[in-house]
């Protein structure tokens, strides 16, 4: 059987990966690779021509798959852009150019009638991509939430095994290689709200403005929240959350509390964590590593050899093709969402503070499910509160009605409560 | 787009979820369901006319695909013959069929250039064979394990929760309908053992001879091996388990302890979890549904519309069908397993008892990781040991040497203990 010949843009971690393990698959030819830099020492030779042309790949007639493995939006879009004109099919890894062009590109690839793969884009080694496109094909999706950065995930999880605070817990993971020297990305959040773009896109056929995506990061929480939220049973995580609500698409990322006997609640260290709801299956939960250079190499390589296999069926990229829009998706306004809050404030320890606390939560219709206070040595209080069910736009002006009031010192943490299966 | 025309064989629990499913699912027809006794009162009534004649089914040239949700080895057996000889292709929900008469049906398949779609035999609504099929393409697969039979989850759930015993749980599961009036195949894990075949199959390549298989059910738990599992740091699971060994395929099923910390410890009730270990994914775990109507029809309208799509393609088959042998596979030595084990006995409280019980262990190379002695007042004591990784046939022995002991009592448990990646 005549090989499949690819093409590779980009030649860092998940490149090295991809390498590795074209070498233990048939059915794959690699001609070339294209990188910024052809003399940059690398961990392993690659097995073709390395240049620094791009257009050496794109041009060229005989390759049929163009692997996007470069990272980062420019020029990663412009070369995929000319490489789908050229008819060429597409596996990528690159969540922020399918993130901020995806509508424009899967619009392209099908009026040139080639595929765009992206199982690597999102969640890592985690078949989670092809798990909703093929796997639940049967379901109305309802929700994709999830834990969906592993450095963020390995710093909580430290924070809390080792009651560290934020900064020390991020120093530790980017000396151990588990955070870039410039984390913004991930701490704030960015990187899990392209993947959940591309979620929105798989799920509900529509891309999400990332920038429209409501995104809190987890540099404010400490470790108090941890035990705090451990009293009432609960664990912080930092989830990215797509759902169909009746306003429009709910798409949201912030630190959550989960319940401690939830599995979202045991994904520890690097590792992802999904739950996908579908009309039919109810909740299917995956776990797995979201990164690194191997798992990552295994979605590229699986797009790969199930991309081969289909370019012997005559016409089969409507077959894989995800069906996307070409237009964004249109967002839900946050202040109508629902769900139960935990609320950590120091107030000055007066009498009657919780009766004030409890009055202009009555107010806005906020209903407690339980509130704790304990007392500190300096005269302070620190109340802990967990609601039911409430409307975001309430809470915030409940919050908003706090803040004016002199019992409060700060407010230390507004954190929403998952509940399964909403 | 025309569409294409499905049978049904069976109309219980199962088939019900399917129609109800397809009603909202387009490019598929149903054209005609075969029951054992068409006047049966059923849920729903059939979109279309029931017959008791299966045959009308199988010899109609205008059905293309039938679905088999009628269970059991015969005549579901003679029927999937009888439909791929008349080049249908199949969606089967049957375990039992598949693990005993796999090779020879794949064979068929093969012969008659149809595919067979099994999704649903396997772990209800996950989709546990698309992913190892497809979702994990470009890895060797290397382990399968996990929880794979709702019904003794939820027993054993329940004997931990609420400190039961076995009758008592078995009996609470029967009176909620998690448990079958006859709970044979559940409990003594042949329903495992048949998933295990498949499982076998899709991972390496031949389906394995159930009656080969390893398989001890869960009758014998007490709460007490709850209670001290826990005490150290783990908790019981019926563990199904595939995998490659150098001796062979161990392939096996038996309550397993395994690590609290671990996601497959926290999978509660009638809900599945799976491990697949890939050599470049490495671990990805799967918690959903095992069972149930609409969860198991998820997985067969999913399959149905991933064929139907797949039909327009000219000699799709190739593709979709999983490469299985015609062989079966073959199975290493029980007795060359490695790995830690959890035992507990009941002994005379006579002096130097456990210096004897050390000296037997060390005779046969296993090294004690931790043992705890509990008096017990009517002059015996419970002893519970954890070992390091031992072989299998060294553990059986030095039970044989206990059991000629006269400060044995009796033997409670023996338990294999469950080490994540390996």
């Amino acid at each position: 059987m005549a090989k499949v010949v690819v093409g590779m843009l980009g030649f860092g971690t998940v490149g090295t990966g991809v390498i590795r393990l074209l070498g233990e698959t048939s059915g794959l030819h690699l001609k070339r690779v294209a990188v910024k830099n052809a003399s940059k020492k690398r961990a392993l030779t690659a097995p073709c021509p390395v240049t620094e042309n791009p257009m050496e790949l794109i041009d060229d007639p005989e390759i049929e798959v163009i692997i996007e493995v470069m990272g980062g939006e420019h020029p990663a879009l412009e070369l995929l852009r000319a490489a789908i004109e050229k008819r060429k099919h597409i596996v990528t890894a690159n969540k922020e150019v399918l993130a901020k062009h995806g509508p424009e590109l899967f619009k392209l690839a099908a009026a040139k009638g080639v595929a765009i793969f992206f199982e690597a884009s999102v969640a890592g080694g985690i078949p989670l991509i092809s798990t909703i496109h093929k796997g639940l094909e049967a379901n109305k999706i309802m929700q994709v939430t999830g834990i969906l950065n592993g450095t963020t995930n390995f710093i909580l999880s430290s924070m809390e095994e080792k009651s560290e605070d934020f900064q020390t817990a991020l120093a530790a993971a980017q000396a151990l290689g588990f955070a870039e020297a410039d984390p913004t990305s991930d701490i704030e959040a960015h990187d899990v709200a392209y993947k959940l773009s591309i979620l929105t896109a798989l799920a509900f056929g529509s891309f999400a403005r990332a920038e429209e995506i409501y995104r809190k990061g987890i540099s404010s929480i400490s470790p108090e929240d941890f035990r705090q939220a451990k009293e009432f049973g609960y664990r912080i995580k930092l989830l990215g959350s797509t759902s169909r609500k009746s306003g429009g698409l709910d798409v949201r990322v912030l630190p959550t509390l989960v319940p401690l006997s939830h599995p979202l609640a045991n994904v520890s260290g690097a590792n992802n964590g999904i739950v996908v709801q579908g009309n039919a299956v109810g909740e299917l939960m995956m776990i797995g590593p979201g990164a690194g250079e191997m798992p990552t190499a295994s979605a590229i390589v699986g797009d790969l050899v199930n991309l081969a296999t289909a370019l012997k069926l005559p016409d089969f990229a409507s077959y894989f093709q995800a069906a996307v829009s070409s237009e964004w998706a249109k967002l839900s306004d946050p202040g109508d969402w629902v769900c139960p809050y935990y609320l950590r404030l120091y107030v000055h320890d007066h009498p009657g503070v919780i009766g004030q606390i409890g009055t202009i939560f009555g107010s806005h219709g906020l209903s407690i499910r339980s509130i704790i206070q304990h007392g500190v040595d300096d005269g302070h209080a620190s109340v802990t509160i967990v609601t039911h069910a409430v409307k975001e736009a309430n809470m915030q002006a409940a919050i908003q009605d706090l803040s004016k009031k002199e019992f409060l010192k700060r407010m230390a943490a507004c954190l929403p409560i998952y509940v399964s299966g909403n």
